[in-house]
C-alpha cells in the first residue's frame, strides 16, 4: 500500500490505531476457517463512527477492499482479506448503550461479546436467547452478519429473530437506519432483514435494538444415551413430529464423546454410539409434561436417560456441546467443519449417510451438532498436507452436499459461505439466484469494496 | 394502451384473462385505502408460473408499469395503478401445495387467502400464527408483501417469523429462489428478509415455505372493561413490563365499541371507556398462572374483568375486534386509519396524545389496535367533501405522526408505506436512508417496472 495512503488512514484513526506491518498485520490474515493466511495490507481500529465513515469513503474512493472484523470466530473464512485491503476492527465498539426492562430490547454496538450481553440482560431478569457455541468469544457485528443460531435456536430461534433495528454504514460512508424500538415496524424496505446473514458485503453495522424476551421459569436438562446413532437420530426426528419442540436438543457421536471426554474428562459415556442433549424449559407443570413426553420417545428408541441434578452439572452437559469443536480441533492438523442442514425428519438418513462416507473414503469424521434443527456438523479431521488424504477428503466433501442437496437440505445452516462453501453455493440456489444476489450487491456496492469476493460474487 | 401491446398480454394468458375495457379495469382501480381511484391500462389474470415471467419481460421491455395484486385489501395503496399499468391478478395461485406435519411447514401458493391455510393447518393439528383481521380475504402474498401482523402478534410474532423459503420472479422474469425447508439457513443473502414488506417493488412472488407451530393446549380469553382509557392503557405497559407476554392484548377504545355494538349487537359494554381483550395460552398450568398475573395488573387499575365461558363467546369478542375497522368505515363517507407503532410503555402517553388531538381539531377519532404490539390504529372519521374539515384532519394526521415520533414509534407497524405514508417516511428514516433503499430497488429493478412510485422511491 503506498506510503500516502497509510497516512491518510492514519490521519483518520490515528497513529497507534493503524497497523501496517506484516508482524501486525499477520494477525488477521486467517480466522477460524483453515485456509491459507493471506495478511491485508492494513489493519484499523476506529474509536467512534465518523471514524469509521471516514475509513469507508478513503476505501471507496481508492478502491481498497474493506474486511469488517468483529472476533474472527467465523468458520466459512469470511474475514480473510482474499485481495489484501483493509481490514477494521470493530473490538472498540464494545458498548451495551441501553438495557430497556419496560419494552424489553436491548441497544448495544456491534463489537460488544454476546456472553458479555447475554449476562448482562440475565443480571436484569431478562434473557437474549441466540446463544453460539462461540458466545464467549464472538460478536453481535459477527452474529448479525452470519445470522448464527445456538444451542437453544431449536424454540427461540436465530439471531434474525432477535434483530429488531440496525444503523450501519452503506459503500458510500453514509449512516443508514433500519427498524427501531417499536415490536412491529415495516416502514420502508426490511434493512435488518436485508443485512442478516450479509457476511459484511452490503455495509459495516455498528449498532442494534436487540429484543429481549422473560426468561423460562424452569427447565430440565437430560443426557440421553444410545448404543446406536440412527436410534439417536430417529429420536430427533420423531420429537419434532410428535409437535414438541424442546428449547434444546443436540447429539454428539461416538467419536465426538471419546475426543471431548479425552480432553475434558466430564465425565461423558464414552461407550455410548451417540448422545442427545436436551433441554426442556418454561412453566414448571409445561416442562415437567414435556419432559415424560419426550423421555418416552427416548425410551422407546433405546435410549437411557439422565437427568442432570442441579445447574453444575446441567452447564457442564453445555460445556461438553461446546467443547466438540475446539477438542476435535486438537486431534489432526486439519479439521474441516462443515454446516449440513436438513429438514428434522431426514436426520436418520442424513447421519447414516455421513457414516457410509466416511467408511467409503476410510476418514475420520466427528459428528455432532444442533440436532433439533437439522443442522449437523460433520468433522473431517485429517492433515493437509497428506495430498492423498485430502483428495478423498474432497470426494467425501462433495458427497456430503450432494446427499444434503437431495435431502431437500442447505449447505449451511449457521456458518455462512464466504469463501468456504462459495463453490457449492450455485448448486444449491441455482444460477439465476446468484445473479439476482450479484445485482443486490452491486447496486448497494458498485465499487466492490466492502469484503469483495465473498459468497460467490 | 396500444392494440399490438394488448394483444401480446392477451398472447400470453389467452384473451379471457385479459381486461381492457374500462367496465373491467375500474373494479382494479382502488384498494382499502381511501384514495382517488385510477384505472390500470390493463388487468392480467395469470394461470401458471411461466406466463408470469413472460407477463414481467413485456412489462419490463416496454416500460409498463406492473402492479400485483392479492386481495387488495392493503390500507397504504400499495395495489393502486398510480401511474396506470398492468395490474396483475394473483388469486388464480391458490393452491396449498404441501403441509408436512413431520418437519412442521407448509408450502403455498402466494394467491392462498389466509384463513384457508390456517383451516387447512388447523385440521392437521398444527398453527400458523399470522392472523391479520383481514384473513377471510387476504392472501398470504399480501400478508409477506406487507409483513403483517395480527391479533396474535404480540406472543407469536408476525409474518416475518414464519417465512422460511420463497420464490419469486424478478424484474426480468427470472425465477428466483430464496431460504428452503431447513429451519435454519444462511446460504447467501436473506432473500425471504429482503421480500418481506417490499410492497411487490421488487419482484413477483409465487409460492412460500412457511413455518407451523404446535398449537397451545389451552387458552383463557378476557374481555377487561375500564372506565378511563388511560388506566386501560397503563394496563398494556404494565403487562409487558411485568415481563409477561399474552398471547393477545387489543384495545378498543369508547368510540369504536359503541360503533361495533352499534351494528353488530354483540353486547358490548357500551359505556366504558376502553376495553382490552386480552387471551393468555399454552400448557393449562402456565395458563391458569399467568391468567392470575394478568387479572391481578387489570383490577389494580380498575379494570372489571369477564372470562369467556366458550369458544362461542370467545369467537364473539374476537369478532368484536375484527369488525372495528369495517363498523367505523360505515359512520362517515371518509375514514382514515392510522397505524401508529411505539414501544410498549408509550402507549398511554400516545393515547393521551391521540384524544388531545381529537378535542384540538374537534374530529372524531375511534382508536383500536394491537396494544401489547403498542400498534394503535387512530382512524379519523371525515368527509373528503369536506374542505375545512379536511385541512384540520391533515393537521391532526401530521400531529400524530410527529407524536408518534417523539415517542420513538413508527409511522408503520403493519400496514405499510404505499402512497399512503409516502411523504413522512423521510421524516422517520432520514434522507440517506431513503437514498438507499433507492439504491436497493434500482439496483434490483434498474426500469422502475415494478409497483413504481410507492414507498416514495
Ligand atoms: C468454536 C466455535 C463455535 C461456534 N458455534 C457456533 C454456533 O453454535 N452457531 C453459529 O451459528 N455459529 C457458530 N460459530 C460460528 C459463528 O459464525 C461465529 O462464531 C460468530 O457469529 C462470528 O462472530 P465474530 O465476531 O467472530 O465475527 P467474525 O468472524 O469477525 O466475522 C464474521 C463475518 O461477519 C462480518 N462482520 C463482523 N462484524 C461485522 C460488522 N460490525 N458489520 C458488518 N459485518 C461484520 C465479517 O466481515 C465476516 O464476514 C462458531 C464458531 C466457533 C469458532
Ligand atoms: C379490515 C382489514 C383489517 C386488516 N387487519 C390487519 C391486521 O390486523 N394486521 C395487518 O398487518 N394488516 C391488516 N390489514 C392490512 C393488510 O396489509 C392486508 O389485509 C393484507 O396483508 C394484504 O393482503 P392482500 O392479498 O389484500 O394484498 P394486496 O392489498 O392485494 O397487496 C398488498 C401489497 O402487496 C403486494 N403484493 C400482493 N401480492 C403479491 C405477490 N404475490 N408478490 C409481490 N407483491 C405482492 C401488492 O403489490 C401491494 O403492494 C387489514 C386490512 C383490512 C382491510
Amino acid at each position: 500500500m503506498q506510503k500516502v495512503l497509510i497516512e491518510e488512514f492514519e490521519r483518520i484513526v490515528g497513529k497507534q490505531n493503524c497497523f501496517s506491518e506484516i508482524e501486525d498485520t499477520m494477525a488477521y490474515s486467517y480466522d477460524a476457517f483453515p485456509e491459507e493466511p493471506k495478511a491485508p495490507d492494513i489493519v484499523v481500529k476506529p474509536n467512534d463512527y465518523e471514524q469509521i465513515g471516514q475509513i469507508i469513503k478513503l476505501c471507496n474512493e481508492n478502491s481498497i477492499p474493506l474486511i469488517v472484523r468483529g472476533s474472527g470466530t467465523n468458520l466459512s473464512g469470511g474475514t480473510l482479506p482474499v485481495s489484501g485491503g483493509c481490514v477494521m476492527l470493530m473490538t472498540g465498539f464494545n458498548k451495551i448503550l441501553d438495557i430497556n426492562t419496560d419494552d424489553l430490547y436491548a441497544i448495544v454496538q456491534a463489537g460488544v461479546v454476546t456472553q458479555k450481553l447475554a449476562d448482562a440482560v440475565a443480571k436484569k431478569g431478562l434473557l437474549y436467547p441466540p446463544d453460539p457455541a462461540s458466545l464467549k468469544v464472538s460478536t453481535l457485528g459477527g452474529n448479525v452478519a452470519e445470522n448464527s443460531g445456538g444451542l437453544r435456536a431449536l424454540k427461540y430461534g436465530v439471531t434474525s429473530h432477535y434483530l429488531m433495528g440496525v444503523k450501519f454504514f452503506d459503500n458510500e460512508g453514509n449512516l443508514i437506519k433500519g427498524g427501531g424500538k417499536p415490536v412491529k415496524l415495516v416502514t420502508g424496505y426490511n434493512l435488518p432483514g436485508l443485512m442478516l446473514s450479509s457476511e459484511g458485503t452490503l455495509g459495516v453495522m455498528v449498532e442494534f435494538i436487540l429484543k429481549l424476551v422473560p426468561p423460562p421459569q424452569s427447565r430440565k436438562t437430560l443426557l440421553v444415551v444410545y448404543d446406536d446413532l440412527i436410534k439417536a437420530s430417529q429420536t430427533v426426528s420423531d420429537i419434532i413430529s410428535s409437535k414438541i419442540v424442546p428449547a434444546t436438543l443436540e447429539i454428539l457421536d461416538n467419536f465426538t464423546i471419546q475426543t471431548v471426554e479425552k480432553y475434558h474428562h466430564l465425565g461423558l459415556p464414552t461407550s455410548a454410539q451417540a448422545i442427545l442433549l436436551i433441554e426442556v424449559d418454561g412453566h414448571e407443570a409445561a416442562v415437567e409434561d414435556e419432559y415424560k413426553k419426550v423421555a418416552d420417545i427416548c425410551k422407546s428408541l433405546g435410549g437411557q436417560i439422565y437427568i442432570a441434578k442441579d445447574d453444575l452439572e446441567r452447564d457442564s452437559l453445555w460445556q461438553a456441546r461446546r467443547d466438540a469443536l475446539s477438542s476435535l480441533a486438537r486431534l489432526n492438523p486439519t479439521l474441516i467443519l462443515e454446516d449440513a442442514t436438513v429438514p428434522r425428519s431426514k436426520v436418520p438418513a442424513m447421519m447414516q449417510a455421513i457414516s457410509e462416507i466416511a467408511k467409503k473414503y476410510n476418514l475420520l469424521i466427528g459428528t455432532f451438532g444442533h440436532a433439533g434443527d437439522g443442522n449437523l456438523h460433520p468433522t473431517i479431521l485429517t492433515d493437509k498436507r497428506n495430498k492423498e488424504e485430502m483428495k478423498r477428503v474432497e470426494k467425501a466433501i462433495d458427497e456430503i452436499f450432494e446427499i444434503t442437496l437431495k435431502l431437500e437440505g442447505t449447505l449451511s445452516g449457521e456458518h455462512g459461505i464466504g469463501i468456504a462453501k462459495a463453490k457449492y453455493l450455485e448448486s444449491e440456489v441455482g444460477q439465476s439466484t446468484i445473479a439476482f444476489m450479484k445485482k443486490l450487491k452491486f447496486g448497494l456496492d458498485p465499487g466492490n469494496i466492502l469484503n469483495p469476493h465473498k459468497m460467490s460474487l
